[in-house]
């Protein structure tokens, strides 16, 4: 397109923004951020220079040195660790997932695996076995049966009719979640699973999946869309053997932190409204969407507010939470240790949806607080993030809900690539757009403007 | 993030999905579409078996065919060319500018350039002159006594500020489309532009120029932004002489058709509704989202109509534009032909700002139209699209408004990432997320049969 000419379709706010305070400040907020916002610089700090940091493991203390370093340098009021036990699952050497027979004949083909985090690994003689193929568990239950002595094989696909594709997550995620103990429930020594994902590659999606303790702990992997689609035919059509290796174990828990800056109140500090996103990664990548753009939203939300000189009447505090992808641990820790000071937490806000354009936030809050909420909606609109949902705030934000009852929130970024890249190799800094980025910041700092001078 | 409980936040519409005829039809309409969709695919095959494609080029005319037999595969009720004649500009040879001297002394350094489109070339020889860098035309006018014999530099920049890009693009655009002829109106031999972007990379950004018969017609060329960063710097602390060479030239206008598919109405088949895009694109990329993302889109939306079973009561006709972007010919004379006719043009809509996920329509259509409008803004919140804008169509329905006062949109997506691609090499179909282009057919396709039941 060459149009030049001025388009006022872009403009509903202005006559709005020229007279209130609020759009005013968030205007100015807005201008600051995506001016001289930094979010993106720590990103490519954070991607490339630690890259992939599962909890536990020497990338991600490397990762929590980094975030000590880049809070201290914004201007909190202070920044401090505070420590918590983590799990430590390593993956150990590369996985590999190979058909190695088609009906009893040698047809070697490797497919593009990764186990799922929190997996036993096979041993190193790996397991080789016929595989089963089902659509979902209704199926399984069918063939319980047949499962003996096979690899499970699940496909159930990643539903593309929902336009909120968490949706689609959420439903097919069962799969990852509790795959392996369902098929090892009736004798299955490997289970397989395609890949949470809509993506055009073939690349596998990793994750955490739950042993149920009563059953074997079998190994299990996720293969990409292709190799599934693939895999899937080739056992309708025949008998298939597979070999999985993988090597996954758990390592004696270690000690880590959440990294923890505040901005203290001026009429109510012992008040508390929390920021955050989580530091830790899947190890597979370079954790730009999942989680380093919540990390680098909460830093910028921080850099911001100090930028526009706002000094709130809360106390805020910008939390890197350590372990959610296979934990929880730091989330877990900053609630307990709120309870042990009988704090007081009126707000908590996650980013945990990835860097892309903000469409809203989704909201666990009282009933009553609607009526506030939509009266702001469209001093988001200029920024995009105006679609406010009912639902709940992030992982890192349910363990200070449960404490304390704390109202909280999630920023919705647009959710259409998300699950191309999450958990993938392909989650890293090239994937993330810089405007795309500092607008995600641009909301949430508007609502943290909000929610401290109105409350909720 | 790993959450994996069901979210209710994303079912604003359930309730009067399930009771509404209106929302179960574009319910229908969007699970077609993202499970069936052929957009992207049809998007593969343009710009990878055709790929660039300027007005009057042979990669053109095979535009041409490829569209007029992928339309005659959707089922229409009749699909024809509609000739016209189109001007037939080329780039010639490679581009070529570079430094050649710093206070003298040869220092030859290559920028990467593009010469803008309808631009003429420097010769062979090429043009080698002392840069004049101005940051605006209000600065070129105050330094007009020193503009004679030079190569003016515009190093206008990209308003980070405007989230809405394309309000940006339209304020620096007018360096790239005027700058040329306003420098030479004071003597300059050449021109520069700082590239209409705020990528972060360097690609160089071309487009349509026009230039002022009343002054020489000299060589401009656009450059990325890195490059335009570090010559701003060294113009402010030395004179740097710059060699241009560029090879644009017109050849005799060609013959080229739009691409026209119709279904015909029902009740009112001699009343019109148009939906389209243009099928000519830049020759240095594939044109992926400028504009095969709205060719594809157009063909969608005639793919999704006729899966569903939905029969129009108007005829509605499916536009592939010819020669959008350096002459509008193919807009110009559909009107005419229209006029011609005396057909009754009741709506148009075009899709020409990417591929990208939709945030809504810009409208332009009487003030008593919009109470119906905002009453349907509720069935396109499930699907992104819900943010209705006063503005216009695009550059292809412009004739047609001029013709008949017809009422025009345009499908406006999140315009975050456009410019990091338009007019760039970068704008290729590696670039474009199959889901999003999809959910802009399934905004557009609710749109057109929201017009086509009720009228506007």
């Amino acid at each position: 397109m060459k149009k030049m000419l001025p388009l006022i379709a872009f403009l509903p706010m202005l006559a709005m923004a020229q007279t209130n305070t609020d759009s005013i400040l968030i205007k100015h907020i807005s201008d600051e951020t995506m001016r001289n916002g930094k979010a993106y610089e720590w990103l490519r700090q954070l991607t490339k220079s630690v890259g992939g940091r599962l909890a536990g493991s020497p990338q991600f203390a490397k990762a929590i040195a980094w975030g000590k370093k880049a809070m201290d340098s914004i201007g909190a009021d202070k920044v401090y660790l505070q420590e918590c036990k983590v799990p430590h699952w390593v993956r150990g050497q590369n996985d590999k997932v190979a058909i190695t027979a088609i009906n009893g004949k040698p047809s070697p083909t490797t497919l593009d695996a990764l186990a799922l985090g929190n997996t036993i690994g096979s041993g190193s003689k790996g397991v080789t076995a016929e595989v089963l193929a089902v659509k979902d568990f209704a199926q399984l239950e069918q063939l319980k049966d047949k499962v003996k002595g096979k690899i499970v094989f699940y496909n159930y696909p990643f539903n593309p009719t929902n336009i909120a594709t968490f949706l689609s997550y959420a439903d097919a995620g069962k799969y990852r979640w509790t795959g392996a103990s369902r098929a090892a429930k009736y004798g299955a020594v490997g289970m397989i699973v395609r890949s949470m994902s809509e993506s055009t590659d073939n690349n596998p999606h990793t994750g955490a999946q739950e042993y149920n303790d009563s059953f074997p702990k079998i190994p299990a992997a996720a293969i990409g869309l292709q190799d599934a689609d693939r895999l899937w035919q080739q056992c309708a059509a025949s008998t298939v053997t597979i070999k999985m290796v993988t090597h996954g174990h758990f390592l004696p828990d270690t000690t880590a932190y959440n990294v923890i800056a505040e901005i203290t109140g001026m009429d109510l500090p012992n008040e508390i409204i929390t920021v955050g996103g989580h530091l830790d990664s899947w190890d597979v990548n370079e954790g730009a969407h999942d989680d380093g753009a919540g990390v680098v939203h909460t830093m910028e939300v921080l850099r911001v507010l100090k930028a526009v000189g706002y000094h709130p009447k809360h106390t805020i505090r910008f939390v890197l939470f350590a372990n959610e992808e296979n934990g929880s641990k730091g989330a877990e820790k900053y609630a307990e240790a709120a309870k042990e000071k009988n704090e007081q937490h009126i707000f908590a806000l996650e980013s945990d949806a990835g860097g892309f354009t903000p469409r809203g936030f989704s909201f666990g809050v009282p009933a009553q607080a609607w009526g506030k909420l939509n009266a702001w909606k469209t001093l988001f609109e200029p920024y995009g993030g105006s679609s406010f949902t009912v639902g709940g705030g992030g992982e890192d934000t349910e363990a200070l809900k449960a404490a304390f009852k704390t109202p909280v929130a999630e920023l919705i970024p647009d959710s259409q690539r998300y699950f191309d890249v999450h958990h993938a190799r392909s989650d890293v800094f090239e994937n993330v757009n810089r405007r795309e980025l500092l607008l995600g910041a641009v909301n949430m700092a508007a609502l943290i403007y909000l929610v401290d001078n109105y409350g909720l």
